[in-house]
């Protein structure tokens, strides 16, 4: 590994995975209109920065459902992380600990989440699930994650169906290889399901997850500020604005475009997270300025774990907590909390 | 074929057929700037989902002139089907009638409108018609056109004069092969005529026309809502913004430009139909949102039955289909009524 | 020459010309910026069509300083046409004469008006000078321009100083070769005087021009309206907008962007000209319904002339005047004159 | 050196200079962002000419901080000229000497303030510092420059901490090869100390030195009017609005979109000087007419140097000076003072 920002590492990555499973991290729903836009759209938006504030060394520490982050960059929940190293999730488990960031792992992880606390029995995580039909089935996983004491539950409600991934119908990228499988979805009988995407979800399981566990609740997917409305009216714990990275609709907006209604209608009742195209610290602090608590990064923790297993996910901490600290400095901003929607400006469409 | 979405079927199309053919059906008018900027325009729109609606199978069926279809997709009017495959015009129509699909036969098909009928006397048919200046000549037509059952009756307004579309200037493509003709252009006399445009026709010969028929009349190549207002005081069943696949003015606006406009104008008082740009079930469901009752495809139709005849045309329709129920799905719509101008943003020029 | 359009001419063109020639020619000031825009900034206008409209074939003449013209587009001046082709500006002439166009005399023209007039006795000529501080040489100019029976003298007054064309710089292009001369340069005493551009020019050179000619006075290269109403403050015939084809000033505004404002500042109180970046007929009716009384085109001309010598240039109008009699047609409008703002969009700027 | 312009110039420093040096001159920081969008930003912006405004030759005269410069162009301060000539900034010096043209001294400087005077006794000398935390050698510097009779203090705001370049840490340039030194920071016991970049400097730092010295002080890298209000309110004797030719924050605005609130916030009260992207004489122009009252360059002058010494440098002034003048006299300006914001137009975003 001898990236200089995650642009690099990305590179590394794709010298080092088999094509078609790059393309399944790499690649984005239909046109990868959005996937696109994600990037272009939060580096086309400018910083203006104020001089001579005097503030010494920026501070980048916050709480977030009661547990102390050094810094507001997360892991976003990916499926599959053996597919990227065979270390896997217990990789970027131990890399997230050691930068004290949150993890939130994916309901499609290759290891199982007691196997990930197993090995970062400090770490800040969280749980990812699909509200599954059989509702004993998402029970059973809730329980689990109480058990292995996880911070927060991350409800994905932007998948009533799974998105089309052109890239794997080409590649004929349909499942994980024998050897691997979603171990969170093992029942009790050992047998592994698939997840099931429902079109038939709504509000009403939230009201019945909130009944069901005394763990914060996370929605995450909302594009609508009407629907961070609903959720932040049924009590969950914080919204979380993404498009699941291009994945699911194509042509939506670019996630930096969804989150100035949505924090403006939330209006610091909950915290709002947010994914979708961050590459560089100055992109954490532009969606930080536009109403950001905290923000996940999916496919760079993904590419520092193909580059270089659970060194390369500290490299991607390292480099955005670098970046972020030298970019609140040139800001003359003393802490992520100073960061203000006033700091941002469009980019000139030239 | 192994297409997985219409740009791929344009591609295998292409392989296939003679360049001045695939010329003629691809090109446009002068410098292809209408032709370019129907699709570009159409896949810059935005379009923000609603989450955990609870919506299960989204509804994809419409009735348009007192006929039930399967989908708001249909097959706009396209000359020389026979020259994409030799079972030309009668293969699109079988394909139609399978995906209870709207099928607007050409005045310029290869096949004649009777023989379209026979091969799928269940399929729903239009007829699209020049109005020539020999009135005697247009009556005949709208009368074989009532034998035949259509649904309704397509009058092209876009055609004052014959765009000029270089390509086929440069490839000397000036007439079909002797063995084609426009069949249904030949008189009684078996003599086939060519189809006249004309700068005198007005609004009084759409007078004319609804005074000799009882079947639904659809003016088509709306651009003006001033035009869209005036059709609706005539009295047509539907208008239809068209630019004519950027085949006849360059320089027109995209025609997804021209819909918003003409959909205020009309406010619900009869179908707007649409065509021009739509190569995705995500650009259906833009062009319904913007107001369209149904929406048409010119080439993509073209593109299926030139990689695969009747089952091209099929793949198709399953296509769009297919991918707009995900598009509904995803945008948590149950039905196509349900889209509304709310769910379209403009995406960011950058 | 095959030409399909404009475009194809200048290929034609610049494969018989020296590179010098045709740099000199193409070329523009600086980074061609304004060069670019020209172009770009009219072809990105859109047209809005009526339709049914029963007009019939649409009339393209109008009178213009009591001369009658068969179409709007007119030859704007440019110099040494025998460098394009040996026939020169007789050539021209020819053409613009049987095509019942307007032909404006370039100062720097390889022939002197008297021959011009010679081989075209018909012609609509016009003759355009820059004001020579020497007041007597001018005076002399004039009068030959009333004995040659021009319909118009244009004053180019964007000319201060000679435009630096970077191209010529490089290619070492700075004169014309020994056997060819600026004729209209040459005095009584048969010696050729260089061309004198003054930044001492005033309004009140015009003022002094007026009172020594009854000949109409265009004054040529206006570009803010203020210095339009001056211009018809002091009485002069008509108006030209243009940036001098974009070797003047770089980094002018697009011709076409600087003739709204002026001819709402005009208000139809005199003529209003204009050139800069046409090449279609479409771009002649937006300039026309942005207010353009009549059209210049610049460097079509030289290329018709390069290409096919008088044929060529007679290929120019021919093209032009078909394209423009389609346009009007597509648009429902029965004579140029019906043009009018309301047609023009702004094109997306996607 | 042949260069037509001052991007011919920057080709043959490309040329001459070892692409590790030619990399750290040309650079910016992270991603270039605003490096490109300084040049882009300011040559999409139009100028509108008047025309017959009789102006004879324009004035490019000023005097700027009690000295009377020939032209509002100057040398911008940059670091290590010897690494592009060995003649380093005593090359620099007598060139703006010659062009009685203001050249600021860079604190990185490869040749010491008293050197550079001792070979330029008559130039308009200024001297830029970063404030350091040791108060005594930042009071020490301030007296040499006073003993070399510079004209102004340059103080630079904008690096609380030294921007990341990344084409310096790809290509491992870290420090200065040891035959060169950055004089200026040799202290009386003759070691050379390291430039501090301090996050801890404040607006206090600015009164403490406004009390130190008489002076006159500028802040250079204003990016924020409130900063720029600040910075009067203390009694600086100009603002300067920069983003460092982008190699401090990347993303920060094009410097050209930071001038115009800047100086409807100074109202003139101060003069405000600008660098960023400036490569023409209408990009000077531009400069102006939004409110610079001088513009300075910095990597042109480098690239002069690298091309050819200080006629190199020469060059840049001279070629400068000359497109100024012309787009002065065809806007028809008789001085610098006459150019006003309403000359400039935004380019169309096509």
């Amino acid at each position: 590994m001898n990236g200089q920002n995650l642009r690099s590492l990305e590179h590394e990555a794709r010298a080092r995975l088999e094509p078609a499973v790059y393309d399944f991290f790499a690649g984005g729903a239909d046109d990868e209109v959005t996937l696109g836009a994600n990037e272009s759209a939060i580096a086309a938006l400018r910083l203006l920065p104020r001089v001579l504030r005097g503030i010494g060394e920026p501070r980048l520490g916050l709480d977030l459902f009661g547990t102390k982050l050094a810094s507001p960059v997360f892991a976003s929940p990916t499926a599959f992380h053996k597919l990227a190293h065979p270390d896997g999730e217990t990789a970027t488990a131990r890399a997230c600990a050691a930068a004290h960031a949150l993890y939130v792992v994916s309901m499609a992880a290759t290891t199982s989440l007691e196997d990930v606390r197993k090995v970062a029995p400090e770490a800040a995580l969280a749980f990812q699930i699909y509200l599954q039909p059989d509702r004993g089935f998402t029970e059973a996983l809730v329980r689990r994650a109480e058990r292995a004491g996880v911070a927060a539950l991350f409800v994905s409600v932007d998948s009533p169906v799974f998105g089309r991934r052109e890239r794997d119908l080409r590649n004929g990228f349909t499942d994980l290889p024998p050897h691997l499988a979603c171990e969170n979805m093992r029942g009790n009988d050992g047998v592994v399901r698939s997840i099931t995407f429902s079109s038939s979800a709504s509000w009403d399981d939230i009201d019945w997850l909130r009944a069901k566990t005394d763990l914060p609740i996370v929605v995450k997917g909302i594009a609508h500020r009407d629907d961070a409305a609903i959720a932040v009216r049924l009590g969950v714990a914080a919204v979380m604005v993404s498009n699941h990275g291009g994945r699911q609709l194509d042509v939506m907006p670019a996630a930096i475009d969804l989150l100035p209604p949505i924090a403006d209608e939330v209006a610091g009742r909950v915290p709002v997270l947010f994914d979708g195209g961050v590459r560089r610290g100055t992109d954490v602090l532009k969606a930080l300025a536009l109403g950001a608590t905290a923000v996940g990064v999916g496919r760079p923790i993904l590419w520092g774990l193909a580059a270089g297993g659970g060194e390369g996910v500290a490299r991607v901490f390292a480099s955005l907590d670098d970046e972020l600290r030298r970019a609140l400095t040139l800001c003359g901003l003393g802490s992520i909390g100073e960061a203000s929607r006033a700091i941002v400006m469009a980019g000139a469409a030239r």
